[in-house]
């Protein structure tokens, strides 16, 4: 009998904490890497993570908690990668052990700020990983209502099915109901483009927009990210299956999404550094803006992105977002 | 020079109200037809509608009010049909006047309860109006955020596109966008079909479901909606475009939705009886629901609507509302 295959996941926010959550749902042990000697021990004596999830207690007898990313990456089969893109590029430099054997999963929501390549390409990049061992997982899931056990639907995308179907073993239960997908790209993008809309949205709203707005703004989002994840990688696929349109609409239509939040505070007046003192928190989109718009500049022939235009132009060349949301209205239907 | 086209609304709810107010801002005289003689009285001695929409103020000398609906049908070129669709038969059955060389233009959200046929093709059916000659207004559009006069986009299907164009003019505003398609009856549907799927959206969340689900509700039931335009009249359409996901998304995220809150209150435990007495209002999608699953019924080939026939099977069969959501939940992706 084969044995069974060990996964650790790297990261402690509060996607992480979901996805330890539903690995020890069907697995004797996971591996979990964290940065913090704190929240090691104090998972150690509390039984959960002082900072995210904490109602969510674990069994540490099932879990092989860790500060050191080499042990775990040497120990686990399949590496589990939950880290804010912003961290990815630190966290990664740590990383001395040979990992081209194991499998490699992104669940990180963004892309390399860096690079500007998906978390998939840059592992297959730099550490001269098969595209067939890379997986991705995409929502729609808030971490909060995994917490829960609320009833949520996740998608495995990878090129090797098999290798997806495992995956998605492990992490289904009860609440949890998992598929398979072989559009690794598209939905790395798609959990990358989300962010960027999310944080529309959230300026919308800051900037006194309704819900009639929102949702010709929705509408006219899933069609722009048809149009981006087409010209990246173009093959068949349904723009409204849940992890695209399913994983936009839980992102901006959530009043605790921290991109949502981030443009909120934006559309409300608040500076960019402002804001994101205000938060203390990582708004992946805000990354995700400045990629979206440099990788479609690189393009021969240009795609129409309005909305993202849009988010680029006030994050990053100080345009008045009331302005800017007034000449946008005049390009969505 | 040609006299300018005269504009009537038929119906005094919220949305009634709301297209009211759009045409004022660029007609002189707009009539309006209302049943209540105490909402025609209050109207000319307060300015406003004394049950819906109440702050907004009326101009009087633009408005010709009348209870007599011959009077204004004979009056008008446009006539525009606002009335709750189970309404809709008791006050046609009023209708003496010849309407034949009028434009009918329908903002019913919903479909002829006895007939089953959409609003459109009554008024072609029964009134021998040519197809040229009837319009549809679509979403997505609350009515509340018209009365606040926030940005809004509205959707005119008619198969001659000048007519629709005239209708967009006079409906277009500041705060009021408007475009036009050819797509009359896929929009109609999509008008009745959404309710459906925000009465879903109500009983998951009165069953305890989260936003997770929601989003993947919404993702599937997209999907679906576009499986049953296509079989009802093929064409070329962008399922995402405003009128039909747009709208889909304002009416089933919003908590404000009759439709939806009726279908909470059935979640949460009321009877189907005792939602429709606490809430002393209609839920076109109540109709709407039975009229879907006949329609599907009578096809040769059926097509797969498993959140209609959930919504069904709990409305019309009696069934648990949470066993026949725990079954959904395994069709859905």
């Amino acid at each position: 009998m084969n044995q069974p295959l060990k996964y650790a996941v790297f990261g402690a926010g509060s996607w992480a904490t979901a996805i330890v959550k539903m690995l020890c749902e069907n697995l004797d042990e996971v591996g979990w890497y964290m940065r913090s000697v704190y929240t090691k021990e104090h998972l150690l004596k509390e039984q959960h993570n002082p900072s995210y999830l904490s109602s969510v207690e674990f069994k540490i007898d099932q879990l092989k908690l860790s500060n050191d990313i080499n042990e775990l990456a040497e120990w686990a089969d399949v590496l589990i990668f939950v880290i804010p893109s912003a961290f990815m590029h630190s966290e990664l430099e740590k990383l001395k052990v040979d990992i081209s054997q194991k499998t490699i999963v992104s669940a990180v929501k963004g892309i390399m700020p860096q690079s500007g390549l998906l978390v998939g390409e840059h592992f297959h990049d730099i550490y001269k990983i098969p595209f067939e061992n890379i997986a991705v997982i995409a929502g729609p899931c808030h971490a909060e209502e995994v917490a829960l056990e609320r009833l949520s639907y996740l998608t495995i995308s990878c090129a090797d099915a098999e290798k997806a179907q495992a995956i998605a073993d492990v992490l289904s239960s009860d609440y949890i109901k998992t598929k398979i997908s072989d559009d690794i790209i598209g939905t790395e993008y798609a959990v990358m483009l989300k962010n960027i809309y999310a944080i529309a949205a959230g300026m919308a709203h800051g900037l006194g927009y309704g819900d009639n707005f929102q949702s010709v703004l929705m509408s006219n989002a899933i069609r722009e990210m048809k149009r981006f994840i087409k010209k990246m990688h173009k093959m068949k696929r349904n723009i409204n299956n849940s992890a695209y349109l399913g994983d936009l609409l839980v992102t901006g239509y959530s009043t605790f999404s921290r991109n949502r939040m981030f443009g909120n505070m934006i559309g409300k007046g608040y500076t960019v550094k402002s804001a994101q003192m205000e938060m203390s928190m990582v708004a992946e989109g805000y990354y995700a803006t400045k990629s979206a718009h440099e990788i479609n500049l690189k393009n021969a022939k240009k795609t129409r992105l309005p909305i993202i235009e849009a988010v680029y132009a006030i994050l990053y060349e100080n345009k008045d977002p009331k302005q800017v949301f007034k000449k946008l209205t005049d390009k969505l239907d």
